[in-house]
């Protein structure tokens, strides 16, 4: 069955996907690489696609990148899982420090990698610095310090916030005395609705603190692409992609992708932004129309989720059933806890149902809610009144 | 520098890579994809593609194979680390029986994922089944049996042997019997010049027996589009999508090719086949000319490489030297064996090298083997006799 209302997955905006403009650029990006498609595209991969790259990093955070210092991935989930390997260790505990909310897909690879993963509380600012500071001294009191700290500072997938600017400096500087390297996901990044933009952390950092840094088209293009990159000075990078077997990325993608962006990356941007800004903004009216009474969610300026807060009394059994047959997909969240904890949380993605399915989808979805918690007749009380 | 003449890597032929034919089918596969690209592809890809790959080897082998039990990977290379990494024990020995010689990809992935290699000698036809048998004992013996068995029957690299369909049967009679899983690379099939192909090893076994063939499109296109494939039956497709992290290959990528595959892709591998046939020739035609007193080297019928046996006195290091100054590019035997040996082989790669490089290239090669081993005066007597 498929869903009606797919607030599920972190799917983008197929009304803005660029089906024309792309098909359009594809054969003039084809032709440039030419006979280079009966080589291998090496650990980097194609030099045009990783241009354009270093550029949206240097113009966004206004420090030089080398494009040889980029190597393009299948999508930023490779580079999460080739700089885990790089840094893990054979035959001993490896620990790596997160946020204790964070991207399912990371908390599923680091499992299946054996990771133990130590959850750092988060709250609307992100990572909360001195329980990230009392962690790193527990691990180390313990003898198993962290192989490094995994971190998504802008809009944090699920719960949407964005780490300000001197709290970045803390994590820094935490990081610098602790040694611990640093990861930061910013796969969301340019997803950008309103005010300024915080600045990367490794655009904070001069020293030679190793850093590694995760992006990805996926977000601001579509994640059928699979084009994500690592980012990162040497010798980080090299031991990033010790582990890549693979041959590289493929030419034929980037090339494509290389010839539509060209030098229009910031108006393509700007064309997804809009729309993606309609939808979030029809969610909150949905969400303050609906459930007001019983819930709270955040606000996020960028990305693509909505982290609502369900009441604590929530049969989360009887919510899944009831969705299900209304047809409306969510993401638990428990999924996007490192442990799995069954939270009073839901995970609304709104980047991928048109606007007329997030109007009706709404309204549907605070119904199950209501349904699904002792606060159903408080709800019908408040809807009748 | 780049080399002037580049018998050194499994390249495709450039002369023969249908640039403008790609330009030309790429609009159609992307606006067939058209708004899924923002959705992830998923674990087995782009559905259009997997039909003509399962078609392909429905076609080539006379048996039935179904498309959703193919996955689309990021080149073979994908396919061979995933399928090792899904059948790796933790904290255990993980061996691995190979061809003792066999593609140095391979063994560089197995090595760095700690895997002990159990090699397998092999003449002309491929893997000898009784030293199988016994390596098979031994392991079982030593309370050590292999994950698998990690074998090219087809075009074997770097040997270029061919299985014949009699020892093929065989191998899978002692791999029923020791119940050990095949993993069947054959990323060079269709890559074919000459007589009858040989059948692949899965179509040879209508049993339920656990079998994972990897291919590719790396071979017959090139390997710039990484375009690789793992076929396997269920339960096993699944075992290896288990450590798949990356969100599924690229429906870019994949929608590109499958619009340029459509049905004609017999029609291309012929057109890609008979130019390297006349380059394989060219090598064959050099060799003959100017070492035949002092080596001797396969003949394959297919595949992308020869394998050249050196005097027993060739002194390494000095060719490589006498070779990177003359811009001769080639791969050490060493490279393909399981444990580094120091072989007196070469392996010559032609299908990237154009034919004026080849008939250019061989001789100063040949030159350069001369000088580097006790040979030289022989060889100069014979060359001036």
């Amino acid at each position: 069955m498929n869903p009606e209302y797919d607030f599920g997955s972190g799917c983008t905006n197929p009304d803005t996907f660029p089906i024309e403009k792309l098909a359009a650029a594809a054969a003039a990006g084809i032709r440039e690489v030419g006979v280079d498609f009966s080589r291998y595209p090496g650990d980097l991969g194609h030099l045009g696609m990783r241009e354009i790259l270093a550029r949206r990093e240097s113009e966004r955070e206004g420090v030089h990148v080398d494009p040889d210092h980029i190597a393009l991935t299948n999508g930023s989930m490779q580079g999460v899982t080739l700089t885990a390997e790089a840094f893990l260790v054979d035959g001993e505990e490896n620990v790596i420090v997160t946020e204790e909310l964070t991207y399912s897909g990371t908390i599923g690879a680091y499992r299946r990698l054996g990771v133990r993963m130590a959850g750092v509380r988060v709250d609307e600012d992100g990572m909360c610095i001195d329980d990230l500071e009392k962690t790193l001294q527990d691990l180390h009191a313990a003898d198993t310090p962290p192989r490094f700290i995994y971190t998504l500072p802008t809009y944090q997938n699920p719960t949407g916030s964005v780490m300000p600017r001197s709290r970045r400096l803390q994590l820094l500087e935490v990081a610098h005395r602790f040694g611990v390297p640093i990861v930061e996901d910013n796969c969301y990044a340019d997803v950008h609705f309103e005010g300024d933009k915080e600045p990367a952390l490794y655009a904070l950092d001069d020293t030679d603190h190793p850093h590694i840094y995760l992006c990805s088209l996926s977000k601001i293009l579509g994640p059928g692409v699979r084009l994500g990159y690592v980012y990162a000075r040497q010798p980080m990078l090299q031991k990033v992609l010790d582990r890549r077997y693979d041959g590289g990325n493929s030419l034929l993608a980037a090339s494509v992708l290389a010839s539509f962006f060209g030098d229009r990356l910031w108006d393509h941007v700007e064309e997804m932004n809009g729309p993606l800004k309609q939808k979030r903004d029809a969610v909150f009216a949905g969400l303050e129309q609906n459930v007001k009474d019983i819930c709270t969610w955040s606000h996020p300026v960028g990305g693509l989720f909505i982290w609502l807060h369900l009441p604590d009394d929530i049969d989360h059994s009887r919510l899944r059933q009831l969705a299900d047959a209304a047809r409306v997909r969510y993401a638990a969240g428990s999924a996007f806890h490192i442990d799995g904890l069954d939270l009073p949380n839901l995970r609304l993605a709104f980047g991928y149902p048109p606007l007329d399915a997030i109007h009706e989808g709404i309204p549907i979805l605070a119904d199950c809610i209501r349904q699904a918690c002792g606060a159903s007749d408080r709800g019908e009380r408040t809807a009748a009144g």
